[in-house]
């Protein structure tokens, strides 16, 4: 698995991509890393309020240089806060990259294309005496699955969603969250590049090679077996077109005691292709807990709505419709909290 | 994509694993591609008949060693003729590894491990001036599929397995011979590295990283978009632990507009994990076209049952009884060839 040091003093770099989708990573980090973020790095809006470009943002301060940033809040670390398409570094960003790492601050980023395969990033590293992490690299144990997840002790409950970008590790994040509140020995399996900066550990299994995807899920969930219950962070969709190996060797590699579907509110079709219509809930529920019965038979318990965009009212409402068209649970965490969806899988184990 | 010199003097090891499974990319170079094949190494069996370890094998000597071989049926390559589950080579393939490419024979490896990234080998590879070709390496071109494969001028027929080692390979190379020997435009799509041995270019989709392996498969069948009919080699199966997310980017990557279910005629339990049912061929039938639905509707066609071990008769009864079951035409491809699924295939598109 990858590891990171607990960074206290982080600078988000989004360099002209400042916004929920476009800088996905920077605006998770800025919800579940908030104490240990000291600003924005982004020439193109700096000194301007964060939240004219993230909805309900915290403060932070908007640089436009990393010397700048440097002088006022000492960063301890500086994390490439976007994840674009195909995962290549987009060219303005490299040169806070490597001041960063000339200056001696490490570098955290999660793209594909990996700063220590970059010979002008190694050297700045070098020079300066800074480490980079890509924490997408693939992790040095590359087992094969063979559904060993079955056995933990702890409860296994994987996030499937209806496509990509709708809220997956939120939805993971948010019910660790409400389990540990409850006293519950809960973890965090991250299996994305932004979760494992936000919890400090796990494999980027869109980066492994497609035959030991699964296995590294399987030594992520084996390496917290011991735990109580633990929230396996979901990936892409199983009937995304290009990620659907990712979402299927997730399922069964992790082999989940419960499923719980996450779904962005009105998104009727594919964001990568508006031409094609995304299943509906009932069909996509049915397709998972097939696709899971032979190894490990598994229900879909609840549903998570991402409702973004909504008022409280209109929020309500679509969760209501979803319970209602599905027959299960449904809430948007973010919103409304994970209760009712920890209740339901606490329900399916008789916890 | 891969290519392949084609090499007319082929010498297969096996080194204390020659057999049916154990060396399945040495059989399957038997099989399809005799006329190129001079003999057999591995001083296990040397000086037997290869039919002691393999049914219906065509007589080609086994060799004890390298420069024996060589002597004797002066080969123009190497081909490692295993792949074991992980990909590492065995220790004791190295030698006759090193011997071939010390002596100027190029060695064909399909194995995980790459050999261009053993010193050793690339050591002797240069003092002999022979090449290292391995087929599983990442193809350079990684693209993010889209649903491309939708487009092309070609059917695209896919094969898909209840599990591992089931015949999907000889599957889509039987129906490809039987449709040039009618006069049509086919191509066989190679997808794993004995296919692409066989064929002289494909990827092997496993070896991709998770994100790009749907692309890669897209790419593939792009390359062959003008013919009339391809037939897209399976990997794996659907639901099986490890190798799901392989099978289901090959799904996505090809967007079939038919599918041919490929079964081991009474394995009910799958091969790595005995106590695991393999789930009723109706079941995978639909679970399939379920999959394939939101982006390309498509149906599974027929049954390619390999009935290895029975006897004829008992292997038309097989035949009969899955037809009878699934209500599609059914028969073993190498045993009575594959006319039948063919021609399902034609009726699916009105040809």
């Amino acid at each position: 698995m990858i590891t990171l040091p607990r960074y206290r003093r982080m600078l988000l770099l989004t360099e002209g991509r400042l916004g929920v989708f476009s800088s996905k990573t920077a605006a998770s980090l800025l919800r579940y890393r908030l104490d240990d973020v000291v600003g924005v790095l982004d020439s193109t809006c700096a000194g301007q309020s964060l939240s004219r470009f993230l909805p309900a943002a915290p403060r932070r301060p908007i640089f436009a240089r990393f010397d700048e940033a440097r002088a006022a809040v000492a960063p301890d670390a500086l994390i490439v806060g976007v994840a674009p398409v195909g995962g290549a570094m987009p060219a303005e960003m490299r040169r806070p990259v490597l001041e960063a790492l000339r200056g001696g601050v490490d570098v955290v980023s999660g793209m594909h294309e990996l700063l220590c395969d970059d010979a002008e990033c190694v050297a700045a590293a070098r020079a300066g005496g800074a480490t980079i992490h890509d924490v997408r690299r693939a992790p040095p144990e590359q087992p094969i699955a063979a559904g060993r997840a079955r056995g933990t002790r702890a409860r296994r409950v994987l996030t499937v969603g209806t496509d990509c970008n709708v809220g997956k590790m939120a939805a993971s994040l948010e019910l660790t969250r409400t389990a540990a509140a409850r006293g519950m020995d809960a973890a965090f399996v991250a299996t994305g590049q932004t979760g494992i900066m936000i919890e400090g550990w796990g494999a980027a299994v869109d980066h492994v090679v497609c035959d030991f995807a699964a296995g590294v899920v399987e030594s992520l969930v084996l390496h917290v077996a011991q735990r109580q219950i633990v929230f396996v962070e979901g990936q892409g969709s199983v009937l995304h077109p290009a990620y659907s190996g990712v979402s299927l060797s997730l399922l069964h590699g992790s082999c989940p005691d419960a499923m719980i579907l996450v779904h962005h509110a009105g998104r009727s079709h594919y964001r990568f292709d508006e031409s094609i219509a995304l299943p509906d809930l009932r069909t996509l529920i049915e397709l998972h807990e097939s696709m899971a019965r032979p190894l490990h038979p598994c229900r879909v318990v609840g549903v998570a709505l991402n409702t973004v965009g909504l008022s409280d009212g209109e929020a309500r409402r679509a969760c209501e419709e979803v319970s209602r068209d599905v027959g299960l649970p449904s809430t948007d965490v973010v919103r409304f909290g994970a209760d009712v969806l920890l209740d339901a899988c606490v329900g399916q184990f008789r916890m």
